[in-house]
């Protein structure tokens, strides 16, 4: 696999999922150190920069989830988001995880307000005018934004990767079933080795 | 619930998901019975012309499958319709089904080639211009197109609905995920009863 | 430039803006003369099929116009549409003019409700999975639609040419402006022949 | 017109732009000059605070330009703001200029890389969150980014405006093309003061 041709996406990796004190870490911490999400996307990112494009992908609404619109119009994971006060601008929770602080080697994806990144990201942009073909995904949650935004991705003709070491969904049996049921109809799972030793 | 803010999607009611010799009959054959899907569907749309718009979205490529693009680029689902010669314009197989034949109340969603129908057919368009902002979901497959398009329709902000009794997936495991897990962080799922009774 | 990686959009080539009696007729004649914009478009077409990838792009509205949504949400154009009938599914005024009838070669681009074809029609689907860099653009009219839908291209990352000689706006004004103000800050402006030249 | 359903959309009022010694500003100078610009667009966004929604929508890129992607991917216009330096994250050049400072009643939208903001920024997805039917635009340039952004809007059911005096283009030619020619096939011109005389 041509490493110019491409990208690894990492999802989410914030604060308010990924530390002791976040927001939404109580749902998936399980889950984080079951699978040793947060260390092993580390791993991941420090290996895969130079080798390929490296793009950071978070979530943030403004302090008055004024970008959250009218009252009822998004649903309950939205909602959910605004109850516990997550993915807040200029706040720790809604910041980078320090393991995977973006570098200059990096791209830091704006935009996104969805389940899936190409419904507001400007991911789909950045992807296509870096020529990129395939793409690999980590993050949170495996079978919500991970796989959500993989499915547009395999829409848009590019080759799919699940990096399953680098995710976490809130149970094992949601994870179990993005890995063996779903992400084989549109690409390929497996551990973030696995995907890097296949990079020229 | 205002019937002209709702619309009922019919993703894929076509010959080659839902009739004997279908191309893609023999994988969903199991779960349309144990469902009963299509006589759920036809009596939903007979239901629901003139409370709601009804939109049937049917999946469609040309014969020479042109329109699926240079080889390769496209994922396993994809290769399997090629293979199986499913879909293709102007064959029985991939024509609605006599029981929900369009009439002049419905409008055909042109342009689907993806599993998420807002990335290829003027779905969203359709939808927003007609001021709809509730919009439930039947059709094949329960947790792959159905899913995928409900997705984006969460996304872009409008209410999403599962109609369980109008889908049909691979297996009773699949559809169970989708109704149990995933489809209540965006919606509501019930019967396309339930679901009708709410209309205004 | 590589035939394999290159497309030419013809843009609305319908009985409706071309031929005497269509509804939008009497506003393009002029300059659909000035410019020998079909007899242009035809020549183009035959020479590039089997060069290049030739799409169809007709825009298309039930007859009923259900699908231009609730009263007052579309403006001046999409009004003017239903005033002058044009454009009706399955009526002579909305087929393609027979200069152009489509042939197994080409690509019919469905689902055009909006002036820029991006916003409704399967066009980004059919141009990245067939792998095109290159998109040429001719039609009506030369300000709007044509225009409007090669600045996505140009943002999508696609190189982008005007056939200048294959399209037609309601004024030579509208005409020049585009050819000498606006589309260089895009891409080229070039004949047909000019363009066909380079393909190899 | 409803206040509530109403946004002002103000595309890219930064000091490569505006300001003596920006990268672009020697091109747009003599226009800015000659409509009053940025004192226009100053006092229109200070009134409208609390009327309706402000939309900031900055184009940025990073220092190194990784996001404008693969060499020669982008056309002449992007070549161009690589050339001058402009518009890149964290320098004084990408900046907002002092006048329009984003307040907490305004909502900056994210990830600006292209002509039209709605093929890249998450423009769309705040517009119908927030309930918004009326949109009106200002800003750079008149007949390329703010057109651009227009056009898109129009095709997604937005009423649209055009505040002829908080806008500027490269010549008063272009400006007077776009007011008189094209904007009026898709709605409106007028000045900020006749625009806000109508908000409720």
């Amino acid at each position: 696999m041509n490493g110019k041709e491409t990208a690894i996406v990492f999802i989410e990796f914030q604060n308010d999922f990924c530390k002791e004190g976040g927001a939404l870490y109580g749902g998936v911490k399980d889950q984080i150190q079951a699978q040793g999400t947060v260390k092993n996307a580390q791993d991941c990112i420090q290996k895969a920069r130079g080798k390929c494009l490296t793009l950071l992908v978070p979530i943030t609404f403004e302090q008055s989830y004024a970008d959250m619109g009218c009252e009822g119009v998004l649903g309950p994971i939205h909602a959910n988001v605004v109850n516990t006060k997550a993915f807040q601008k200029g706040t720790w929770g809604g910041a980078i995880i320090d393991e995977l602080k973006p570098t200059p080697s990096d791209i830091v994806v704006e935009g996104k307000r969805t389940l899936d990144a190409f419904n507001s990201a400007n991911l789909d942009f950045i992807l296509r005018v870096n020529c990129i073909k395939n793409v690999a995904f980590c993050g949170f949650l495996t079978n919500v934004c991970v796989e959500g935004t993989a499915r547009s991705a395999y829409d848009k003709g590019f080759k799919v990767f699940l990096l399953k070491d680098c995710c976490a969904a809130i149970s094992a049996e949601e994870q179990k079933y993005v890995e063996e049921k779903f992400f084989p109809y549109m690409g390929e799972v497996l551990t973030h080795g696995e995907f890097l030793a296949r990079l020229e």
